[in-house]
């Protein structure tokens, strides 16, 4: 029998690459999706060409989207992202670098993609714990995403196939994260988490994405093999 | 009091400029929406330049998607559409003009653009009754839609607002969709419905939704300005 196929959103950030690897290692032939969106540290897209090829993706796609055009967001627009933030203050309210109605964006192709590959089985690299300030990164959201999704389509409507969303990582804290993606095999050096890479090409170790992954880091014991700057 | 905002999915068929309408008629500022998406008939996105001009749109965003990348329909890909089906053969089925997670897709960029806009309301001109072979034109899918939403974005979670997903046409026949615009003014030689413009710029007259659009006018007893090959 062959493998069962999975859609597998892959960032470039150490959490999509952990939820790829849980996929793999749950046996699925795994289908990587990434999106070239206007997103500010574009380096996190050739972290996910690299991730892909490392992680034995069987093909991966980048689709482009329109997301500037949209607005809304200091990851899609000309606006600082925040800095030195404590965690307390992380941990408050909804940051600008939210992008709207983003992970809807994102499954809704992934979506599109399984229906094309039949394949019943999307991964998100989603967490609800560590840094709650995203909407729809809530199973909640994802409970109801799934729901509707699988009202969406052909196979849904024809009762063939019942879709599923993973979310591998959605309970989990950062710093296990870190761990499970270490006993995974996962090469955290092709990871890419920072808003705001250096000219020298090094994280710039104060926005709230890399002073989240220094935390995981330093909770799970290990060193992070991305340099950073501050 | 300025009048509210409502964000129209707008594709330059008669569907679409009709729910525009009615839009309209209801008060609301309407920002159109439409999507290069690679489809076959690129003169549907021309009307929809026209259409958001002549119906007053606020603004009109057209975003472009990468759907032919993700393929699985006959209008993104080099296959051919059906031709002179009986309207029973177009009842049966989901059609090979089908395209994957379609509306989701549109529908995710909407809710985006209406919380950008703080937009409460999106307007899409699908339809149940007429041509039911799209799983993602039913009721039960725009409801499952709609509450996704309200769990996905910052208003929602901050109980700010609450989304509406309109659909003013779900439960109508093409016929009355035709009398529907033509009551609101709608220019019908603005619209193009044919997924086969012929080189000399007319409607083939044949495929599915020349068929389907040939039958509502002449069950509303009106001219179809826009002339047909057959």
């Amino acid at each position: 029998m062959p493998a069962r196929r999975a859609v597998v959103l892959l960032s470039g950030g150490l959490d999509s690459a952990t939820a790829f690897a849980v996929a793999r290692a749950e046996g699925f032939d795994c289908y990587a999706l990434s999106f070239d969106y206007g997103q500010r540290h574009e380096r996190e897209l050739e972290s996910a060409r690299r991730l892909a090829a490392a992680l034995g993706a069987k093909e991966h796609l980048v689709l482009r989207l329109d997301l500037r055009a949209i607005g809304g967001s200091a990851l899609t627009a000309d606006v600082p992202v925040p800095k030195g933030r404590s965690h307390e203050a992380m941990a408050t309210g909804i940051p600008v670098t939210y992008v709207p109605a983003r992970n809807t964006i994102f499954l809704s192709h992934a979506l599109a993609w399984a229906e094309v590959l039949e394949s019943q089985d999307i991964f998100i690299g989603v967490n609800a714990l560590d840094y709650s300030g995203y909407p729809d990164c809530r199973p909640e959201y994802i409970e109801a995403f799934e729901g509707m999704a699988n009202l969406a389509t052909k196979a849904g409507v024809e009762g063939r196939s019942r879709l599923t969303i993973h979310t591998p990582l959605i309970r989990l804290t950062k710093a296990q994260i870190v761990r499970r993606g270490a006993e995974l095999g996962v090469d955290f050096g092709l990871t890419w988490s920072c808003y705001e890479p250096q000219p020298d090409g090094r994280a710039c170790g104060l926005c709230d994405s890399c002073l989240l992954r220094r935390k995981g880091f330093a909770e799970a014991g290990l060193r992070d093999p991305v340099p950073a700057a501050h």
